[in-house]
């Protein structure tokens, strides 16, 4: 196959964050589709054709049409095996899933409940709910950081698909934790650097990945 | 490496069982490790060393011990290619990951807040919750029913991990709603050869793959 694939991305969308990521990572040629969601450009019939549940990410290459953002990364890593991201032994790739399992499993969905209505600006209705998930994210901020203590990547000694399917959802929090509507939280997160020392050099670790730049969402700048 | 994997598991645990499907239809030969939840098998000092989530499934290859069922079955998958169930080319692997990833993403959630409070006692405080949750059950189930009519398998024409991935959590819910206390909801599930023809065909499928009867939770019968 010699298309190029394209990515169908919303700026901001962490799971749009991460494939990019991995495509820059990989060294992947690609044509970024930013799509505008203020224009509901994902919600158009000729995006619904390319999938129904109108989400980003999508890539397209060649006849091939993928959603779901981790189901990307797998096809990407089979198709472009050149830059491994997925390990180069059983053991690795087991390691690599497990780190992105367990953030699925574990810490999305605590963590969603305290950016997404902070930068919906749903904070004040869904205070209690917000309050009641910093001490499941609390744990599970704990167990990475002494990960990292150890080690300088999620999964292993080098950086691999674990890291860039993390990392946009701890931008998400930590941007949501310095909104002026978060101050009246106590979510123990700011200034990131002291709570957490060895995420914080991590977080620095993936921005200064050669083609980081070119991820960053444009709406941020 | 030239190990027999262990599987720790407990009966009638999903994610237990979907690794257990894959060994069998892999024909990976392990020494299945039945552990007793009632007991606090899985809370034990020696268990919380494997895995200190305190949770099932874990493998030990030799000296490689891994949690998350999802990242044990990439495992044996790179462990044991033979019989490969992520796909032959970049193209099938994407299309099983992705049935995976919707499972996880849009299913596992609402059909869990239908089958945990029914088959642990609380759909009576819980009953509310339920209901409200089966709207988006049933608007899964008819892609999922609708996908099936077309092709035997979930995620092409030959039996892959999504179909072991998924699997267990369909019966856990058929198990619910079998259940005398979940009479009073109107789950639109049974009989579910009626609402669901194509999906109750792929169960029966899965049900007929060898090795299926090794993997059946002891404590069902």
């Amino acid at each position: 196959m010699n298309s190029t694939p394209e990515l169908f991305w919303i700026s901001g969308s962490p799971f749009s964050w991460r494939v990019l990521l991995m495509l820059e990572a990989k060294r992947i040629p690609y044509v970024p589709k930013l799509l505008e969601a203020s224009k509901g450009e994902h919600k158009t019939p000729d995006f619904l054709a390319l999938n129904p549940r109108g989400k980003v990410p999508v890539l397209r290459d060649g006849d091939f049409v993928l959603s779901e953002s981790l189901a990307i990364m797998q096809y990407l890593e089979c198709r472009f095996p050149a830059v491994p991201m997925f390990g180069r032994t059983s053991a690795e790739t087991g390691l690599i899933c497990r780190v992105i399992s367990e953030y699925t499993s574990y810490l999305h969905h605590p963590m969603a409940r305290v950016w997404s209505p902070v930068l919906t600006g749903k904070s004040e209705s869904l205070a209690g709910d917000i309050q009641s998930a910093v001490p499941e994210v609390s744990a599970e901020l704990a167990r990475m950081e002494d990960c990292l203590t150890r080690k300088p990547w999620l999964a292993d000694d080098a950086m691999s698909a674990a890291d860039v399917s993390v990392y946009p959802f701890f931008k998400l929090l930590l941007r949501a934790a310095s909104k002026k509507e978060a101050g009246r939280f106590e979510l123990g997160l700011l200034p990131f650097e002291s709570h957490y020392p060895a995420l914080d050099a991590w977080i620095k670790r993936v921005e200064a990945l050669p083609g980081y730049e070119r991820t960053y969402p444009p709406h941020w700048r």
